[in-house]
């Protein structure tokens, strides 16, 4: 597969860095609309990137014209920030793998309909992927599922130490805000984890059902001078058919025994736990080129990792 | 997916009823060549099968002239012994996925080239699945590694309390046998685990390689009397491309904390540990209907699970 990297930050130069190392793909070219690394050999923004012989595109247009077949779309998290990327793509009938949070469960958004319609025609697909939304708290679960006779409800639960992240993680969890700022933060969208209602919807129709109602709840971890440490999110759900799923999460600095913990009660039952948790960054990458090698294979259209696996 | 169960023992009639209770299967035939059950009601011979309005056929013959689309076979554990059925079943253009332990991985058969083509062209899949071989070593390994930039290793030990099963698993791992019985059943093939190497083989083909060696070890389990309570394997192997394969078993009456682990070593590491273990019987019956759900997209011929998820 013929692969470009599109959005050249911290997770797409690792993205270029294992697609280069992964046999089956060939990465043909990169780009970013930063000014500072348009136009500079990849080589110099890849670390170890020695090898590569591939300057830095500055467009998406750029790269379509370099006859790629798949692209790793890193830039936004939102949805309206990657549209107009995905219509260039779907428009050269290219598949495309992206981090997009928003991307994992698309179908809150009006334009989602529009892209499926005109991927599939284009005979190309669209997916988000990642380790949560992507991951810990919809793919597993679901994957864990495959020997299940029945599902009778899902519960994960992910604590991750913030203090072992990159600075944007700790930003986002709150560190060092007060609870005020952070309730403020959170009621502006600026703080917590956004991904929780698309791992929801994601399990539910991988259970063979739908989402009928959901209820999260975000709140601050306090230090013993009531400064925040992080964010400890939970939401509680059920599917059409009654099914509950309890999802949790707390991303704070020094967070004690960090862990991904997946029940599933049903027949049989099964109690899994990752042991240190899964590394967010480094599985991120790994989703990506792991998604990028299913893409000839994959159902057309604009599709989930509960469609994908 | 029309559906038929072949083999009416305690799987094949567990599958029966999960393919009556999952949606998208229909169950449209059951057969058994037992004199005892062909011609009964299946109502009679499924557990809490009391709506079922089918006989029990006594031929894969009769099931294939009702129209099913895919065959669960659940009769042998030998390729020897299921192979005509298969060929029937390719004959037919219908898909089987069995819980034959030695179709999990087929290569080292004779028959299994000629199965392949015969499957290419008739359109459809025929696959071996269960829990082991079929998860916990091989599939559930391969899926942890979808979120991997690199896998260097894998690690799998599974625990089984073997007097928390049925009579016919406690048999297999020899309970009660002295050490020279038991010596004596294992080189005689009657005793202990087969499908080790087959996982190791599915581990390779997974990671993008395939097994360039190994040596299993197969030991008893003894009481302080020195009677045998079950069964300790292990193989030891590695890639092609030189990274290693370590697979344990404990199978025996008794053994303290039962449980799975996969320890994954790579960017990033993962240490997955199931409490309690996986389900020997349930999960396979859970992995075959999840199979039969799968064989509208699956690739064609004889594939494993390695091609199948």
């Amino acid at each position: 597969v013929r692969v470009a990297v599109v959005g050249l930050g911290p997770i797409g130069v690792e993205v270029a860095r294992a697609v280069l190392a992964r046999p089956g793909l060939t990465l043909v070219a990169a780009a970013d609309v930063a000014p500072a690394l348009a136009g500079r050999p990849l080589a110099e923004v890849v670390p170890d990137g020695g090898a590569i012989d591939l300057v830095v595109d500055g467009s998406m247009d750029a790269v379509l014209a370099r006859g790629v077949e798949a692209v790793a779309l890193c830039t936004g998290s939102r949805l309206e920030s990657v549209g107009a990327d995905l219509e260039r793509c779907v428009a050269a009938g290219v598949h495309v793998v992206s981090t997009c949070e928003e991307l994992s469960w698309p179908w809150e958004a009006a334009q989602a309909r529009a892209l499926d319609d005109a991927a599939r025609a284009a005979g190309c697909t669209l997916v988000g992927t990642g380790v949560n939304p992507g991951f810990v708290m919809d793919r597993l679960p679901l994957q864990l599922a495959g020997v299940c006779v029945r599902v009778d409800g899902v519960r994960v639960e992910r604590v991750v130490d913030a203090g072992q992240r990159r600075p944007p993680l700790r930003r986002k969890v709150g560190e060092g805000l007060t609870v005020e700022e952070f309730r403020a933060g959170v009621a502006a969208g600026r703080l917590g984890h956004v991904g929780l209602a698309a791992s929801a919807r994601l399990l539910a129709r991988g259970l063979r059902s739908a989402l009928a109602q959901f209820d999260e709840t975000v709140d601050p971890v306090l230090d013993s001078d009531g400064r925040v440490l992080g964010v400890r999110q939970r939401l509680s759900a059920a599917t059409a058919d009654g099914r509950p799923i309890e999802l949790r999460l707390q991303m704070s600095v020094g967070a004690p025994q960090p862990h991904d913990r997946v029940v599933i009660d049903g027949d049989p039952p099964l109690d899994v736990t990752i042991a240190g948790g899964t590394h967010g960054d480094r599985a991120t990458v790994g989703a990506v080129v792991d998604a990028l090698g299913r893409m000839a294979r994959a159902p057309r259209g604009l599709i989930t990792v509960a469609d994908l696996y």
